[in-house]
């Protein structure tokens, strides 16, 4: 349940709303928005049968939230977030982070780095901390490939995108990152978002690959209910019967969190697709849907690397790419 | 396998390599392009051992297809298909076939006709024949909803694409339709898939709900194998675990599709989302990932639509989504 | 909603009740049980508000029927019902159907017949039309198969289950088939279905790849609303994710049928595993979930099999496996 | 690859091979069976060329394992692996692992111990660390309900298996816990899963929802590669499209881990149905398809559970399910 404040309520008011409710036996949550103030009680399951706020002075609605999420919902919060990263606006201009798999070395990272800046990319994604299936592939380089990343960094300007795996990297990748990125396999490893929900730091989720919509929005939620507000989704691919592709790019859902939530979304086509072939048209569908950007494998030589060649596209196709990305018009 | 010919190359050249193949075991099948002739040999699991057939007059190269499908190809035909329908030229132009799912009555199907046409849709879509999951749902006005179709073509020029659940339904579909349209529960109905492939009538394939591209470009080949090469097909979502929407538009496939195949595909975001509220934007992202066309539900009316009301378009968000697609730029 | 005549009710109660649901606007539907006489009211899809039909003379009770499904429910009929083929009572003996993927030839199906009728199989199968992927693998003898079939029958006794997959097929395999096989791609193929609802022969119907139970169920409600009431269910492994067997084999949907349904299921090891060792497991644990039967696919050499050898069992493996599961214990 | 090294083979025999190896540029690793003495060479992605190994003294075989995963292979060990636990030894018994699905409160587990262990379970399990899918529920008792679970071992002597989440609760639950039970979701969380490879404590390991079988094998290598052999596998279902229960259980691979590995595998019907009705059933076809063992939940007052109380038995019905299993001879 949300109530919402008139215009020109001030503390008092919410104060005594809060007392009410603490009253009744829940726990309020003040939500200042850019338009107006609300007041949200959480984690009820049931009805709520506070009809008699509509008295309290200041009070201008109550509106019940039907959804499992509160936080995330855009009943909660009509307003569409964004998420500043450096001087990006995610959610507001169209974003595309772009880079390496995994940080491989430190000549690698810089090409990628210098390459899709000057193609236009504003976000610099890398992975030094690497989930892979099996024990005996490539893990990453960890603290030293963060390293690298911070050297990309400085030369280019690019704020960094990179993921963690467990509590144990917050600390480290905390000093690097600009975005901590929580992969597909993680999404609902409910420690690691409780932790990255205890930073102010900006917060890439990408959805599980069996996800429904319900369940990304409620991991979401972890993060935003420990005071993180700074999320930003990511449709990655599901997976389907389909083997001819890596994953079944649900471009669905876009629009769909567009309707059920506040938040930003960003698409993935190349792990949405695993096919290099594929990753530019997918790319122009997902901004043609509505996506708030693109995050997209990037290797100076991709028949080289380390992990997902395949799906990476060279810089020649990602500046093609680009081009063809800004000429778009919807 | 496929024995390309050379420009000069004539009949007697193609009669010499056709008995040799015959010769040797194997049915060779002339298959006349724009730019080349070649010979197909059909219905081999293995390896064939036809290179002596490169000393044959005439023969240019020998290409070995290694995929199961032949005809459908883009191995077998570089060039893409062309499926003329009216003045309408699938695959060349970006086409949007429109109309309501059921035939429900004269005055329903005459207005969604003249509303369609007038927002830009150049074939109109209805069902007469509707393939429903249960006994008792509204099955269709059979060939009365075919004349009803016909008189909406009379008023507004638009050909008529329609479904045919069987072999019984063949000959009265014919006479009516100018597309056949074979839906998903039917894609590996292999009997009536034979059956459309010994006419000439333009065939909409739809994708089977479960079907892996595989499996949709075979039940293709089985039209193209009876001698039909108008083939559109027709990604409309798959069905997977998630239950926010009704499918799974997997966008993947279109560009996939133009890879491996020389047949044109287009998008139906209508049963690919099952949401209203999505087909918009999803038929952007078809238009963006390089779909040749879109198929889409509208009603005059959609709350009192007797099927799939929940996901049809009404006339006026229609022509705004026309108004949208012919303004994208690419 | 079904209408519960009292045991002493007459024809006359019966044509009462009838009468007033006319009036009332809906089509009412005698079914006469062994144990009782009710009136089910067909295709009703809301609330039907015919509570004064308790005060009509034999009128026992209401039960409003929930699902979509009627017929096959068991609400509409709590008797199990028993399929009489030949001298098997399917849904009370424990039935195995055995025998080759396709008639190969004389040899073959005769070798394969007299193997399995000594293992203790009861019905032998054996396809002569076949629905295969691509139209260059082999697509069965056709009536010259059929025929081979009924040799074997005369040999063993076994009674013959094969498939069609065309209203086509119909006249001439009701000539040799004591049960009718939809297979699954067929399942909602409802010309097909409506067209053996118009016989009296059992019918096996194979759950479709990608149907949800609710959809199998009415596509049995379409051969039982035609007339036919002798449905087998058959479970045969649906299509997920999961690449290291040829499907998964569903087991949780047959006690779950048995509560929603009076019908009796059988189940498929060999399509819903596709390996030849998991046959044999996977046949003992369908009859430990209470599965009514089992259909395996058995070969005299399976590695010669035109079709789906993998996952055929050859006769001495067949026969070890009836051992086993007739010294099972429950 | 796999050196297989003769029975009379000494220590000085492996060294040689094992300095040989490190000659080659790979890393050998000294596998001792009961049986017999090999060793493994890990990581390698392509062939080893290692022919000249076999004119080595002592050496007997050598084994090319295909597979990516090596230690959980039954091509490195053809033993089956016992996982001793308490008295129990899980791989040649048959186990029954039950409790409820939350500790709630002290009276709770103790009826539920004492009601499980009289039906004749042999093991306990409870979730004291709990993963939620959103942050409102009830989220465990944490070290409270471990307490609550070593005072209900201590009564009834059963051993206790009970889930972590993440690395920060290793060390409570290490001091409570007889069995580490790393739950679904956490399936690909590697660092948990080296940091429980790190221990002796025996692990069980369930499958990722939509985990492909080798993806599966792949993860307890991540256990075995640290050191702890003692891990037992678990199928809890997988999710599909189906969804009249929660989860599909996919037997089938049952047959199929014991094929390719030596690890134990048991069964959870309580997750893989969702319904309390399917349990028994499932558990019955678990046993009869070859699996070690069940673990299932058990509410001493389903109804009231703070979680998954729809698919809890409660005490009656599990000793019934017990008394039939007792019963069932394969």
């Amino acid at each position: 349940m949300l109530v919402v404040m008139e215009h020109g309520a001030d503390q008092a008011h919410v104060d005594a709303v809060l007392a009410q409710l603490e009253t009744l036996g829940y726990q309020g949550k003040c939500l200042e928005g850019s338009e107006r103030t609300a007041i949200g009680i959480m984690g009820n399951t049931g009805y709520v049968d506070a009809g008699a706020l509509m008295q309290f002075p200041g009070v201008k609605e109550i509106i019940h939230v039907t959804k499992p999420y509160k936080l995330v919902s855009r009943e909660f919060n009509p307003d569409s977030t964004i998420v500043q990263v450096g001087d990006v606006r995610v959610g507001e201009d169209f974003v595309v982070i772009a880079g390496p798999c995994s940080v491989e070395s430190e000549e690698q990272v810089m090409a990628a780095a210098i390459g899709v800046k000057e193609a236009g990319a504003t976000l610099l994604r890398g992975g030094a901390f690497k989930p892979r299936t099996g024990p005996y592939s490539f893990q990453g380089l960890k603290e030293e490939g963060l390293k690298m990343l911070q050297k990309a960094k400085e030369a280019t300007g690019l704020p960094i995108v990179t993921e963690l795996l467990s509590l144990d990297h917050l600390d480290v990748v905390m000093k690097y990152a600009d975005v901590l990125q929580i992969g597909a396999r993680n999404m609902q490893n409910f420690e690691l978002l409780k932790a990255v929900g205890r930073t102010q730091k900006p917060v890439l989720l990408k959805r599980g690959m069996s996800a429904r919509l319900e369940e990304f929005l409620l991991a979401a939620e972890y993060i935003l209910n420990e005071g993180n507000p700074n999320v930003i989704l990511c449709e990655r691919g599901i997976r389907t019967f389909e083997t001819a592709t890596r994953n079944t790019l649900d471009l669905n859902i876009v629009p769909l969190v567009k309707e059920l939530s506040h938040l930003p979304i960003v698409v993935d086509p190349s792990h949405g697709t695993g096919i290099h072939s594929l990753v530019a048209p997918l790319s122009k569908a997902a901004k043609a849907v509505g996506a708030d950007g693109l995050i997209i494998e990037v290797h100076p030589n991709p028949s080289e690397a380390l992990c997902d060649g395949k799906q990476s596209l060279n810089l020649d196709n990602f500046s093609t790419l680009m081009n063809d990305l800004n000429r778009m018009q919807l």
